[in-house]
């Protein structure tokens, strides 16, 4: 197990800078298998943070690249039958060389096939599952969905959905909204992370949700797996914690320069590229416990 | 009927303003099928002018999405065959549900198989289409379309198709270029608007003229629909010119900021977010009543 | 054969501004079947040098549309199966028309099925063939690609496989890296041509390789095509470097207002627009024979 513990904010904080490096130094290859409108801004924020993007979705040879490949995104916001299946051999072969894997469940909910491909997916060991509130409620069983990419459901309204599509499929949990909620395991204990950051033009710009996907699979490489499950889990929570991070930082510094969205998402960019230590210590971050008898009333 | 009238610039100029705030109250959900290229884009622009994009273009699902889209955009730029499949579920859709639909021909006339698919989607009675001259010329069978996305044709010299066509699929029709002309129908009469504004820089960022048919899908969907077909369709072309002003606004306002297509691009952006009043009231706005003795002679 | 030589340098600074205009000048048309990712940006940059583009991809009518073209780009990187048989019918169409068309062999080298396709057009006689040292040398079967877009040969580690892929396929064969490398024939002999200018923040834009590959072919077409095979294979050559200075004078331009991905992004298509002689000027270019005997060790 790592010799850092979530539970400490400064700790956590300390960590965050520590994988920020970490992809830096590893330039992680994430193969992303998502919507056509995001794959130009997804590859552009991969590449500004450090990472190497590759947008290969043929079912002929998606599996054959993902065992290569430092982690991969799979997101159904334009999927075509193909991608549908490039999906499944790209996942089957992640899980084969231990990969990790990251599921955006956009679109999901209102749309039978969609929705059946999609419960289809998460049912295959997600290392992380990444949308905003109604998507995680859909996908938890326990709301309709959003309207498209919006989010209609609070953060804190499907907690109790987040924690059980934790334990239903493993994976650490992440709830985008103004307040990002990450729900993960650290020694067997479901604990939640909020993060407070970014800005209101950011859901103005297509693609920050979508982008988060591919940034948390590249973190979550970046993190390393060593095969052992619990200590795997908890370095894909903590991954996950700094990607979030990162991306609340860079919101926060791209305000400062921009204030409408054509601009703002230009500057988005350069801050992922340049955001330093001082962009970090400005994102909010608290820890809780939750309680399992409870779920979703945090202790 | 609505109590305004586009026979007076005054009045449709408060008009613009009315529907440009009640983009912004309903946030228009707009479903685009359209071309790859522009995805990206076309959400941007949805976003800052206060819509919700959605590209959903499954043949599976496109047309139940459609039942709870406020518009749909069908451009059949890059088309795949799925993409065709899906337009037809979605428009189906849309004409069950009394939802706004807008054709962008984009690439009808020389290509013998898509200019099939574009014309068999036309018979689909859209609400609007919208094209460059060259466009609404093959479309109405009085040219051979440009070359691409180029318009070969003056908009002048297209106006009699125009007509024909609105008279034909009972659609608006709207003709993008260096001044836009629409022609629309009140009170059983066909009239013509002609609006200036913009910049030169326009044609040279992608997506403006594609996305355009994203914001008028989004502005007729604001403007309401009653089912009843005569004020249905005057709400429609007032919809469609304010699309068109809030578009020639933008383009003004990027170009006092930005000189070369890069920036311009990021400042339209900007600009479609942040134009006021003052910035509508840069646009030229001339309304004609159409002879229809002499179609496309204004009267 | 022109009146003009490769050989001297400042003949070639001469003839490059003079290709320069001649795009400007006849607008040329590139069908680009290209990878998803990089469709707008490719559009933007086509439309920033002054080419116009368009994308069909259709397998029904690429053939169609190649036949009236300027030129055509085929690139792989996120294939599906209906662009592998629009690329197959659109290069039919233009080598009957003598239209140039150039191969970007984007994701070559470890993935058997894509490799399988890409091998199969490079051998049907491209104008050009334009990537980084690790595709170059994949296709030309002296190593074994990079990981997705990335180069890991340097440039001159690969010359030899530029040399016998510019032999065996008849194409210029451009190598980009921090120095581009150029191969092409003059009189039967081959020559080198390397080219330095850009920037290190380029490869952080997505599509800044795939795009110059349009350019590239947006430029042959504008050299113009004779029929003669000599002429062509020299004024391809010139127009092939042409086209990569344009690109390094646009990224050393771009570096003068921006400092990181994002505001470079936006500054490097503001530089395609207008960067004029003194830019060009600042690239550096030499000229080199290669002797056949020593293939790869320049002369």
């Amino acid at each position: 197990m790592p010799d850092h513990d979530v539970v400490d904010d400064t700790t956590l904080q300390d960590r965050i800078l520590e994988l920020r490096e970490a992809v830096r130094a590893s330039t992680p290859l994430v193969q992303c298998i998502t919507n056509t409108v995001v794959q130009q801004f997804t590859a552009n924020v991969l590449l500004a943070i450090g990472g190497a993007p590759a947008m290969l979705d043929h079912e002929a040879d998606a599996g054959q690249f993902a065992e290569v490949a430092s982690g991969v995104l799979v997101n159904f916001g334009t999927a075509t039958s193909h991608q549908f299946l490039a999906a499944d051999a790209a996942i089957e072969a992640a899980r084969a060389t231990n990969t990790p894997w990251v599921l955006d469940p956009v679109s999901v909910g209102g749309l039978a096939y969609r929705t059946t491909r999609i419960r289809r997916v998460a049912a295959e060991s997600p290392t992380v599952v990444r949308g905003n509130a109604s998507e995680v409620a859909a996908l938890a069983g326990i709301g309709l969905g959003g309207r498209g990419v919006d989010s209609t459901d609070a953060v804190d309204d499907v907690l109790h959905g987040a924690l059980s599509l934790a334990r239903d499929t493993g994976a650490v949990v992440a709830i985008s909204g103004e307040t990002d909620a990450i729900v993960g395991t650290v020694d067997g204990e479901h604990r939640l992370v909020r993060i407070t950051g970014g800005d209101t033009l950011m859901p103005l710009v297509i693609g920050t949700g979508c982008s988060l996907g591919a940034v948390v699979a590249a973190y979550v490489a970046a993190a390393g797996r060593t095969g052992e499950a619990a200590a795997d889990a908890q370095a894909a929570f903590e991954a996950t914690i700094a990607a979030h991070a990162h991306f609340a930082a860079a919101g926060i510094a791209a305000r400062r320069v921009a204030s409408a969205p054509g601009s703002f998402a230009v500057a988005f960019l350069d801050a992922l590229y340049s955001v330093g230590p001082e962009d970090f210590a400005a994102v909010g971050l608290t820890v809780e416990v939750l309680d399992p008898e409870t779920a979703g009333s945090p202790a």
